[in-house]
């Protein structure tokens, strides 16, 4: 018998996953996925919600319960995680779940994109959330990843300015903020350019990039994923921050447009456009 | 103002998918994604069922209702699909619905993956959805790619071998059937290989290749998205069966094994291990 053996190499670093589904690909689990993947890890993706969206808006959002959340998680107890993605949180319940599982896997870096707003503008949060979110899960984050009327939400009124924004976030118990000013462009910044800041207790990086024009469908979740993968593979934050910020800003240039609508991010650009080697015979 | 353009790429082909979700991204409408992506498409994805599985078995299957993936599917009604991909159904009503959307988008290839049974071996089917199936979606079918135990339950107890049986599925109305005999071999092939077997009204074609050791976990995913992303980009169907098949071959040879079950493919095997450059400076 003639049997072959497959290449066995289980160091593929898992991303564990709880994100929304959006059927357009652009965003949601899938998007993550792919993120992780060109980032070199393997995603495992719990759902945390089914949206109905397209590339101009979110139409509905239905939360997946947290017993679900938690059936699926628990399937995937025996194996390794590397790095914890937290998307679309769509209600409290299923909020307990995730925080639930998080604390099953200590030590595992935890990074949370908050989602509260589609990027066609429809809310996808409510104050309780919003509170419940900053109380439960932020002590539990190593990088949150606002946008900055996301920043704006969760630190609240008494802040005046990003940096204390961010500190109020900090104080709650995460270890680094990482705010993208993209579609809110932070003051003093050329409009030709959009400006991210890591904010650490420890003080504060920043990145200036040419701005791409269009809007784009997915850039948060392929920032935040991608920064999980960087982290899952070992590299350092400044690093992870880095390199994840690179390869979205690659994919969003190598956007397509379907339709008339947002661009859709392309985070395998880098695949060949290629036809496969056939190592069998057609008889 | 000094504003990039991204490239508009608007030549993307779309594959509407029909799958469930499995956490892991060994199968479903991950799986899908990625194998739709390596193959020249882009996979717009609609879960037909949420799962609660890892890499041994399915331990709960959750139809999403029909009015949820009409919702979804309507949300896309603007965008152009180029192949139809439907993998597990869960409930007749789920069914119902894909068949209504199908109807939607005359001339669109259909390829159907009869998703009856995991590869763990949990029954996902039963009996009054087999023949609901085989009534109503069947003459809609372009290419239907059954395993050979699931060639055997959905064309019934009259036929005594494979081509009774795929003629029987030809009968109902599909246009061809790719029997896969990797599960369960064809008899008189070597057990050191596998064959494959596209039946047509006007004729067979069958191709042979080395068995790999190991069970996987999406061999069939894998297959019938690769097969609708060939058809999708234009190939004609011997040719995109024979590219599904050598796509699928590579990406479980290069798959990995994340604790000691199933192989999970390795579909976005191409993707360069790399550093993204960086265009932009930190400041």
């Amino acid at each position: 018998m003639n049997r072959m053996v497959p290449a066995v190499s289980a160091d593929v670093p898992i991303v564990l996953v709880f994100s929304g589904h959006d059927p357009t690909g652009g965003a949601g689990l899938v998007a993550d996925s792919e993120a992780i993947a060109a980032c070199g890890g393997w995603a495992m993706t719990i759902p945390t919600a089914l949206t109905v969206q397209n590339c101009r808006n979110v139409q509905a959002v239905a939360p997946v319960s947290g017993s679900q959340i938690r059936a699926m998680a628990n399937a995937l107890e025996d194996l390794p995680v590397a790095a914890i993605k937290v998307g679309l949180i769509a209600s409290i319940d299923s909020l307990l779940a995730v925080m639930e599982i998080i604390r099953q896997r200590p030590g595992v870096p935890v990074i949370v994109d908050p989602v509260l707003k589609a990027s066609g503008g429809a809310e996808l949060s409510d104050a309780e959330l919003v509170d419940t979110f900053c109380e439960l899960l932020l002590p539990q984050v190593d990088i949150v990843t606002p946008n900055r009327y996301e920043l704006a939400r969760l630190a609240g009124p008494d802040s005046t300015d990003d940096t204390q924004r961010a500190t109020a976030l900090l104080h709650r118990g995460c270890q680094a903020v990482l705010v993208t000013g993209t579609d809110d462009p932070v003051p003093g910044v050329a409009v030709s350019h959009v400006m991210h800041t890591l904010h650490r207790p420890h003080g504060d990086r920043q990145w200036q990039w040419p701005r791409l024009a269009g809007s784009y469908h997915g850039s948060g979740c392929t920032l935040a994923a991608a920064l999980a993968a960087r982290l899952a593979i070992g590299e350092g934050v400044v690093s992870a921050c880095e390199q994840a910020q690179a390869f979205t800003w690659q994919a969003l240039k190598r956007g397509w447009q379907p339709g008339k609508d947002q661009y859709l991010p392309r985070r395998l650009w880098q695949l060949p456009n290629t036809s496969f080697t056939i190592p069998f015979t057609a008889v």
